[in-house]
């Protein structure tokens, strides 16, 4: 058994990397920015010249490794093909293949997946759905993400699509425009930018007095705090976004029925009065059965996406 | 190799049997009535008894039959627990284990799922989605069922939801209540009760002449037969139903992305004016990839349920 893996996250910015003991133990993490010059042609030598560096410095030689995974910022599909991906520049790649090509990572198990699925995956084998082994991620961040896991492996889907939750229709009445092109996604309200402009929208609905109204500019966090201080534009606000993501969830789970929901991304640092919100609307929506999945929060923050890749490593 | 097996599709009324060889090929198909009495005690000794007769007929030992699959009209969860089936009677059973206590079957495979997964599962082997390993059906009769494939698995779901499209809420703004409890369900639409329930809504709303006024009491039949006709209130109906059928599609293709939709159940003898209706709106929801699953009318009729039991058992 070779003992030691690697998990690769590359997003548009920086590529995180950890060094993984036995599938689970992080040894060593580190980073290394990301190339996008030359449509991103350097991105995976960049990154197989730093993996062979620091096992160099640590003396692991590389037949001790059994491989690398890696989360990529756009679709994969269940083949590892990614299409396009403008986040890095990349067309019509098949980034396992690349990687393994390089001399001395021939003999690597090297698998592909998006980023938001191998977060996923990070959160079921290590983080806050351990233990579970059917386990469904929604990152509210700058834009809202997903990650199915079922079985113990991630839904990629047929076209790259497999647990892409932002774009849900949860609002078809919706007049304003997602960068999807659609109307009315889950996106347009769970996002953090969707907090504030849900906000912004009850205020203007009335003449309400609330410390946001003060405030003039506020963010996501301020809406959740003022919630938390009891302000009736904010806990409506909350209860909005509660209503909403608790459509997706009872469309997930009327689709693959998970034992838990894992709630990441900024926007989950609100803790239980997100929750609390998202399961009062989930349950109501689902009565084909008492039994509900659990809504937690995510646990692994940004070690997430490389704890999820070493772990798609078998 | 054992050449033979044994599917089995328990309904309300009546099990339907089928004797298959190298798990595709149907020798003999039968029926018995399901026998409800004493909280459904008698249903798989009745079945035991059944398949033990149609093999001795035939000249097939039991050890030439590697083991029978079965599919029940409820909730079974990944581990063939079945908790309650209102319709058999049934409480807090393992329908596997009592099969394999009966004298002779102890060493057969069995495996039970729920009907609906298990009629997608036989689509996907041996019907419509023949070839592709991700498929899901939505079945429209009397009411509206669903059944997940992944990579050539039923998605049972871990409360024995996976695939009950029915009850995706598909229209919040909805007042009338769903026999499940809630409102705005696509079964609420989309079965054949639904489509009529929704001509007669839009018949109520203005005067429009239309060969359904004119019939006062129609069935969905009818509904679709007029559309094909030109009858614009029928069109109207039939979009309607697009519409929602449309929205479910892109629910379960951003969760789980499968290659092909299977449409069965009797309101899909409608043909290409329900499959085009549906493609329209679906296509409309899901703006994230040039790249849709297909969307076909179901192949085996009143035998998907006994191809997809023999189909689980491996």
């Amino acid at each position: 058994m070779k003992p030691y893996s690697i998990g690769v996250d590359i997003g548009g910015t920086t590529v995180k990397l950890g060094l993984f003991l036995n599938g689970s133990e992080i040894l060593e993490k580190w980073e290394i920015p990301t190339d996008k010059s030359e449509g991103g042609k350097n991105i995976i030598p960049d990154i197989a010249a730093s993996v062979r560096k620091v096992l160099e410095e640590k003396n692991i030689p590389m037949d001790q490794v059994k491989g690398a995974g890696m989360g990529v910022p756009g679709p994969v599909d269940a083949n590892g093909f990614v299409e396009v991906c403008v986040n890095l520049g990349w067309k019509e790649i098949r980034p396992a293949e690349v990687f393994k090509s390089i001399p001395g990572f021939e003999d690597w198990t090297v698998a592909v997946g998006n980023d938001a699925n191998v977060a996923a995956l990070g959160e079921q084998k290590m983080g806050g759905a351990k233990g579970f082994s059917s386990a469904v991620m929604i990152t509210l961040g700058t834009g809202v993400g997903g990650g199915i896991v079922i079985d113990g492996k991630m839904v990629a889907g047929s076209h790259g699509m497999g647990g892409e939750l932002g774009h849900l229709t949860v609002n078809p009445a919706e007049t304003a425009r997602c960068n999807c092109g659609n109307h009315g996604c889950l996106e347009q309200y769970a996002s953090a930018t969707g907090v504030v402009r849900v906000a912004h929208g009850l205020l203007e609905k009335d003449a309400r007095s609330s410390k946001l109204r003060d405030m003039g500019e506020f963010s996501a966090k301020d809406v959740f705090d003022l919630a938390k201080a009891g302000d009736e534009v904010a806990l409506e606000a909350v209860d909005i976004l509660g209503t909403y993501l608790g459509l997706a969830l009872s469309y997930v789970t009327l689709t693959v029925d998970p034992e838990i929901f894992i709630i990441g991304g900024g926007v989950s640092k609100a803790g239980s009065i997100l929750t609390d919100a998202i399961e009062k609307h989930y349950h109501r929506f689902v009565t084909l059965s008492e039994h509900h999945a659990l809504v937690r929060t995510a646990s692994l923050g940004n070690d997430a996406g490389i704890c999820g890749a070493a772990g798609m490593v078998e």
